[in-house]
């Protein structure tokens, strides 16, 4: 890694950083399409016409019948009725002639009489005869000469993608094979010592400060989705004569070089020295986010554009999409990908800095008459997000952020039939939640979950930003759990109260528990760090509860006020021995395979606005909740007990 | 080709027909996903997860810095300010320790200071040392362990369509290869002893009753199209058992054998007698159109599905539709594919038989606030409507059919962004107005225009159905062109009236004028058959001027009734030998390599309403037609004139 930095990169707006590659690729003469190659028609789905495309045969080529029936002379068919038949011989050289559906004509015949209109007959000599019993209009039931397409006629443009009924329109004609353009071809270099590569990783783990290295993959898989063909070289150490020579050799037989990273591993500075030793350095940071650091050039000798591309791998993902994709379809011919858009509205208020656009990942989906898009993490190093992302909010720069409530353009990564039947979980989290969705997903059910904690659940279904919300808040004065919350918070809102699991809630502690934790007053110990849930997660009500009932203050706890926001995150916090010890369910400590103290048994119910819960949408849901299939696998995990599964408490 | 037909197919309406084959494959056993096969990541993209994959390991996998900075303990840097700043000694033993963004965080830091925030400086002893003027709360700047994904954690459900980012989560927490489903495996056999292949088209040209066969072709693409895999068999000539062979040896290793044509070629016997023989047949002819003479059924001994595809190419693309990609979606756990829709207004009347559901092909586009739909050709023998098609519109059985101005919703073949950037043309076709297109696909517009005439399309232009109309109506009155049939036919339209094109109309007749065809007085000749164009088509009404000038009665033309829709259509005509001659346009007798005689150079113009004519959308069409380039190719055509291309008339 380079340990000399530039902190000073330029925040060059996308629109300006983009003019600037499409002006030197223009100045090099690459800013057009690629050039054509021949392909036979069985290889060039997906493929994209270099030429337009003129018929080379007329289709049909000759006049042909367009039914199973007999080809007549229209003028030997005037005057035939129910009550006055006529009779034609049959024969090639008679006044009828049998034909299949797609036969020629022959040259004196000018219509076809359906089989079915026909009767058998013979002649007075005995030969075989038609009786027929309605004449036919000339040109009835013939499919002309050209009727689909006439040779000399233009029947695909230039620029085309090829879908299987152009591959055939195309054989109809008489081409046996097609100019397509050539697969832009893109160089992905990973370039940074601390990289090892996935199948190291699988044989022999992680050691700190190894990073498995998948930005190539996703890359290389990107470009192929455009229409590239990708060549994904192996990982780079960071050294700038290797890095050169890795460039130098892309750049001879490739059209786009992509290296990564291009900053975060510290080795960015290589990356725009080498640019500026070879070519030119036409960008060096812009105005973005996640995806800051790109850098975009040209290198002079071979004529190609490179792009540095950031090394967290949601920056990397994003900054492909903002810059691989339109230039490979300009080079293809095709206009840049547009992704379906709706209208929506975000749950939560969004904080951006000024002078940076920002790409904000969402979950949405439809609740009631509105359209929802929930923020995901913005951390560029959780890939996560981009995999649940359901689409893309740019907040432009020169604005502050968006408030909770306000309305969107969300470009789609899934389709909007999709959004349509995706339904919506904001609230606490529980593992149970995942095989739900895995079950729903069956029965066409997408099921998007947002970790908001169970009071952020309540509140969310108050906005009407979910469709149901997980919720296990304890009542200190009851002993219950949650009717005194939604009564609270949802005042005048019809919900109905299902409870979906009882799970312990205890201690989790690490494996053999070393520091001898045995109840809730150890957490006072010196030697003892503790890690919280966020406020409003019912674990940290659970909590609260237990502490006041002991009479243990709150302050008395190290690490009451470290707070982390998913049950798992706390059992990581142990596992990883920052901490001794949290609070959270019992598969969550199952899970890392840390021990557990169990403390409480604790109700985990589904809160369901009854419009909502009489939907069809929420259906299949009800049926899984209700059915035994569910029940069975949640029975199964350590700590959940299902015996009132689906029971409505209010 | 069998000649023992059975003219009585079923009408099975297509829920039941589809019903019934899904019952037969639950009975099979076979009406569920197919088993995962495991594959490396990068042979992974757009395969289907067999298995939910869980987190192999943690990401990151320890404590990392999210930044370049130093890794420092936290309560070290309590107290440091502008004016008291706080030096800190450098070394991995030391107060601070340069870390790299991704580098582990030291087991004793707690925090990180970004680079840009310390100022380099030295220990009394001068050592290295950094000063800092803030302090930092504990955590600030690392990216916890697990904050991606926790080893054990729901990575990805199963059934999931694998993206480019998922790849990548894949690898991140530790997997090498994924388990997706194995691709469905189709066996596509076609059957027929009209066919021929297309090499030997391309290379031997075509004999009359020759059928170029590419429905396989079609099908295969389709088939991948789908993520399944398909075997394209070579054609087997019509016999019985040779096809019987064919399907056995295809049903032995493949999970669904389609078998084309079930009917259009006089082969269904074959099919469905060879079904029946073999297993089960349980449908022969779905209520739908195109598309009927279906087939359904059951190899028995392989348990195995058979689908008889009828040969028209238009149903045979739909049948797979309807049939084909539901199965495979089914097989591979996704859901059938969804196209979307848009509610639009259809152009033309529908008239469509009840008892049959109908798939009418259609343009779409957006005109003013209505998105419009114009239907295409319905012949089930035209490929071009499919490749041409931007939606289907279904008429449902029980109806018998649509209004022009009715709205109906419309499955789109393309996206809705597409739909909007659609400019719409009906009116007269000139062959320029091809070139046209292929020129303003550059600029992102996409051109679609049907053949309604002069007349239709300024009725298309008064109904609001189009963005612009092709003209060519001579005045008999004038000798002028165009004016007055648009002050007559769009009162209180505010139109503008371009010129396009001046262009050659006269006498299409054979190579070699065989007749001697000289005059329009030629066409009373005995020995002279003459086709004409349709009522409203300008060329028609050129020829009524012409012959009214000359005092010769339409009745005396042998042919005068028979119409012909395209200036093609009557080269074709002339091509063919059905007839001798016709009046059309220059390029097209030159297309055909036919001779041509002069008769008039008229005028082409195109009609656009003002509030078209000023949109954006119609902005680089004008552009195009006032510049160069388009005007240049145009001029080397034969039988134009471009010298008042772009000239407005009113």
């Amino acid at each position: 890694m380079g340990k000399t930095k530039n902190f000073y990169l330029e925040n060059i707006p996308l629109a300006e950083a983009w003019q600037r590659l499409v002006a030197a690729l223009e100045k090099a003469g690459v800013w057009r399409e690629l050039p054509g190659e021949q392909l036979p028609l069985d290889e060039a789905l997906g493929r994209v016409t270099a030429q337009p495309v003129w018929a080379a045969l007329s289709s049909p080529g000759y006049h042909a019948s367009a039914m199973d029936g007999f080809a007549v002379r229209s003028v030997d068919t005037i005057g035939a009725s129910e009550t006055a038949p006529k009779r034609l011989s049959v024969g090639s050289n008679g006044q009828a002639c049998y034909v299949d559906t797609g036969d020629a004509i022959p040259s004196w015949a000018d219509a076809v009489i359906m089989i079915e209109h026909t009767q058998r007959g013979t002649e007075a000599d005995g030969a075989e005869a038609i009786e027929i019993q309605a004449g036919v209009a000339p040109w009835t039931a013939i499919r002309p000469m050209g009727e689909d397409m006439v040779a000399t006629e233009l029947v695909l443009p230039a620029n085309h993608l090829l879908k299987p009924v152009d591959l055939g329109a195309l054989a109809g004609c008489g081409h046996e094979t097609v100019s397509v353009r050539r697969r832009p071809r893109v160089a992905v270099i990973p370039t940074g010592s601390e990289l090892i590569t996935v199948q190291q990783a699988a044989r022999n783990g992680l050691k700190p400060g190894d990073i498995i290295e998948y930005n190539s993959l996703v890359l290389s898989a990107q470009v192929r989705e455009w229409g590239g063909a990708a060549t994904r070289y192996p990982i780079v150490a960071d050294d700038y004569q290797r890095i050169k020579a890795a460039v130098l050799e892309a750049a001879a037989d490739h059209d786009l070089v992509l290296v990564n990273a291009g900053s975060s591993a510290g080795s960015e500075d290589f990356t725009s020295s080498i640019v500026q030793e070879l070519g030119t350095l036409l960008v060096h940071g812009v105005a973005v986010r996640p995806g800051h650091p790109v850098i975009l050039g040209m290198v002079a000798g071979h004529n190609k554009p490179i792009i540095g591309i950031p090394g967290y791998p949601v920056s990397c993902a994003l900054t492909a999409e903002t810059f691989v994709e339109p230039l490979l379809s300009r080079w293809l011919g095709l206009q840049p990908l547009e992704k379906p858009r709706v209208q929506a509205t975000v749950t939560r208020k969004l904080l951006s800095p000024i002078g940076e656009d920002e790409m904000v990942r969402v979950t949405v989906g439809r609740v009631g008459d509105r359209i929802v898009a929930a923020p995901l993490s913005r951390g560029a190093g959780v890939i996560t997000s981009l995999v649940r992302a359901d689409g893309i909010v740019r907040i432009p720069r020169f604005s502050e952020g968006v408030e909770a409530g306000q309305e969107v353009a969300v470009e789609l990564y899934r389709s909007p039939a999709e959004i349509e039947r995706t339904v919506v979980h904001i609230g606490s989290h529980d593992l149970c939640l995942d095989l739900l969705a895995q079950y729903l997903a069956d029965s066409g059910r997408r099921f998007t979950s947002a970790n908001a904690g169970s009071l952020g659940g309540l509140m969310a279904l108050r906005r009407g930003d979910a469709h149901l919300a997980g919720s296990h808040l304890l009542d200190p004065a009851t002993g219950g759990y949650n009717v005194s919350y939604v009564q609270k918070y949802l005042p005048g809102v019809p919900v109905v109260l299902m409870t979906f699991v009882y799970r312990e809630q205890g201690l989790i502690v690490a494996k053999g528990n070393p520091k001898g934790i045995r109840t809730l007053a150890d957490l006072t110990r010196d030697d003892v760090q503790f890690v919280n849930r966020q406020r409003g997660a019912g674990t940290r009500v659970l909590l609260d509860y237990h502490l006041e009932k002991l009479g243990i203050a709150p302050g008395a706890i190290n690490g009451y006020r470290r707070e982390e926001f998913t049950h798992m995150a706390v059992a990581v916090a142990v596992q990883s021995g920052v901490t001794d010890c949290g609070l959270g369910i019992a598969s969550a400590a199952h899970a890392l395979g840390l021990d557990f103290i169990a403390l409480e048994k604790e109700r985990y119910d589904l809160v369901i606005p009854r419009v909502h819960y009489e939907s069809d949408l929420l259906q299949p849901l009800l049926d899984l909740i209700r059915g035994p299939n569910l029940r069975r696998v949640v029975a199964a995990l350590p700590g959940y007990d299902t015996t009132l599964m689906g029971e409505v408490v209010m």
